[in-house]
């Protein structure tokens, strides 16, 4: 049962979460043999003020 | 010092969380020989359009 | 499909993972309402020099 | 900068992860708009006695 | 390309995030040989109840 | 009693983890305000062939 953890920054859609988790299932289905029934798919969002880059905050790049 | 990470979907009430994090706890000390103080529990709570199973976000499988 | 993540030190035998796991299921069953089958623990075990507490790793801490 | 953690239990091949990794970047590329080279996949592998499903190890599931 | 993950309580400003980002990365940079602009920190802020001490929800804690 | 995780790829010495997590520490306890006693760091170390960044896993990379 693979768990795949997709952490990005807020912005994106319900629409293409969805096809994400879609897509990645697939590929864990294709790719690592799992039955496509047991992967699980997580979205962790993160808002600009909590993730940084090279030591400055998304929320100031871009500014 | 333990660290127990819970993810599971949003729903369930604080007097829930309060009773699993009580539980788990007491799980870490006696079958893990874990100082009760030291074992840390933490929540994080998936909308349902942030957990996908088989492919399939839970929002559209909850509809 | 609540996922619960076990981190901690090296150390615990198999006996006592496989306690762990066990007991955690039913209390993400009795307290969260989850079903039993679809629970899943997860463990990660770090060596004393992969983790710190108050700044002095473990390894040190043990001597 | 998105991260997809992938985490499954022991048993694939590097060549399988290679492409595990180049399919989920694609699919963040494509489905999530995000730039190729900024996307980071990581792999996190459970030996059967760390990973439980319905409370019960997959060491003993896989017996 | 390290990845470092806070995560705490909720009520740090965005002025310290910004801070705790930009000095992680000086010791990533520094004591770890890291390229500066490979480093990524993200935050995970816990609500009150979201987390336990020695199986307390933090929330009670603090009354 | 903040967590800080580091993901990074194998290759740093204990002496170089060590130095992470005391100043890791003083961040946590300076920038963030925590209590030096409570914060947390755990080191999670990924093979060359456990990494890819955009889309090529490092084993490959550093060839």
């Amino acid at each position: 049962m693979p768990i795949v953890e997709v952490k990005m920054l807020t912005g994106r859609s319900a629409e293409q979460k969805k096809e994400i988790a879609r897509q990645i299932t697939e590929v864990m289905a294709n790719a690592a043999g799992a039955r496509k029934e047991a992967v699980i798919v997580t979205f962790q969002e993160y808002a600009p003020d909590h993730y940084a880059v090279g030591g400055e905050i998304m929320a100031d790049k871009l500014k």
